[in-house]
């Protein structure tokens, strides 16, 4: 299993009239998230692209338990569960600065040829790099 | 039943450098066309939030099926198939200028007084609105 | 000199925790009006990029006068007063329902090869749409 | 005279089709900038806000020199050359990874009282924090 938190914090452009951070915001935190885990793992999401490689959303299930406010710095988690052969499949908790899960989601990714725009296997070098956090046998 | 649908153009800055519309802003259109179905039926959101009630997201799940592109008009669709007694349940469908299903999606909303931010149930007068819909056995 | 005018009603997610429509949003809607202009001219901008020709901006400035809030049914006007030979100059006003000024601004953008991202001359194609509506002297 | 910096990742999200950090984005990007600024000087915009202080924006002039992309960690500088007494106007210089200066921009707000909407004198308390960055003659 792969793990990774990072602090995000709510933007004033992000909140709307309700005083709230708008629900629309939470895929792009869910985005930094992932693309901040994958660096982590030395894969920058940019060269992949780069290399040819989209991985664009297949499906995002959000549940909003608690607003989030302007200036709140966030903590998003993720979890990595099995290694990411031709998805990329992650759970998310985002927790508020008092320790409270505001949010959960999970969303799961694909990986695409980018000239003809079809699924694909992810890259042997791609998954070199997540093999050690699962069990191979 | 009530059903509604609204046309929305892709906006230039919506779009991402992958040239497809950013996935982060279906959450959007959904809520574009869940206003319009509400205004459709009589109801400003502007003037429910206005008399001290508010109506924030508790769930959404969407599936992303194919891309939207710069300037494509895309057609949004909402159904309802519950009388939004203390929640708005609503299922959406996204197609392409081609009829094309790219999306679809459902959210949860839930009636909260603005002032101790607590569920309640959704006035009479908004009720009465949708109840011709609706079987009342 | 050509002028354009187009309504664009102030999203939710676009406000902010003011109650204001966000400042920025107004370049956004900037762009919307610039680029349904050159529509209502038989120009679509996608095509324009399609074609090969990238139309990034160069400078804008914008007074705000008024705020807008959400659900706000705005009114931009666009005003070109010259033709787009290297760059495409536009003046804009944003009005609210109540007919009050509400922001002035204009842009910049110039012409841009997509390929070597170096400014151009307009194509032939694209000016004469244009000049009909400017003194030719 | 104040000067700050920060460092801000370009998301995903705000690219666009053409591979560009969107332009709209910039004025998000000032504002982090910007109230930042004041967080650096012990001023928390937020807590601003809740003494029943706004600031909105007055008017922005933005002129883009070079393109940002997807992932370019871009260098955001302020400059304030004024004590901010009825208005807060700041000075911005945007650099890439290889230091280029990419964007120039300028900002005004003034600071309005939240309940009447008027603009008012910055309050002293505020202005304390600035006073030693300032000759005072």
């Amino acid at each position: 299993m792969v793990t990774f938190e990072i602090k995000i914090r709510v933007r004033y452009n992000e909140t709307d009239r309700m005083g709230y951070l708008h629900h629309g915001v939470y895929p792009v935190y869910l985005e930094i998230a992932r693309t901040e885990m994958l660096r982590s793992l030395g894969t920058s999401y940019r060269q992949l692209e780069d290399s040819g490689i989209l991985l664009p959303v297949y499906s995002l299930n959000i549940d909003f338990k608690l607003p989030a406010f302007y200036d709140d710095e966030l903590t998003v988690t993720c979890e990595m569960k099995m290694l990411p052969v031709v998805k990329l499949i992650i759970g998310y908790n985002v927790y508020n600065q008092n320790g409270q899960s505001i949010c959960t989601a999970n969303s799961v990714n694909a990986f695409v040829n980018s000239q003809t725009r079809k699924p694909i296997r992810a890259p042997e070098s791609f998954l070199k790099k997540f093999e050690q956090y699962f069990d191979q046998d």
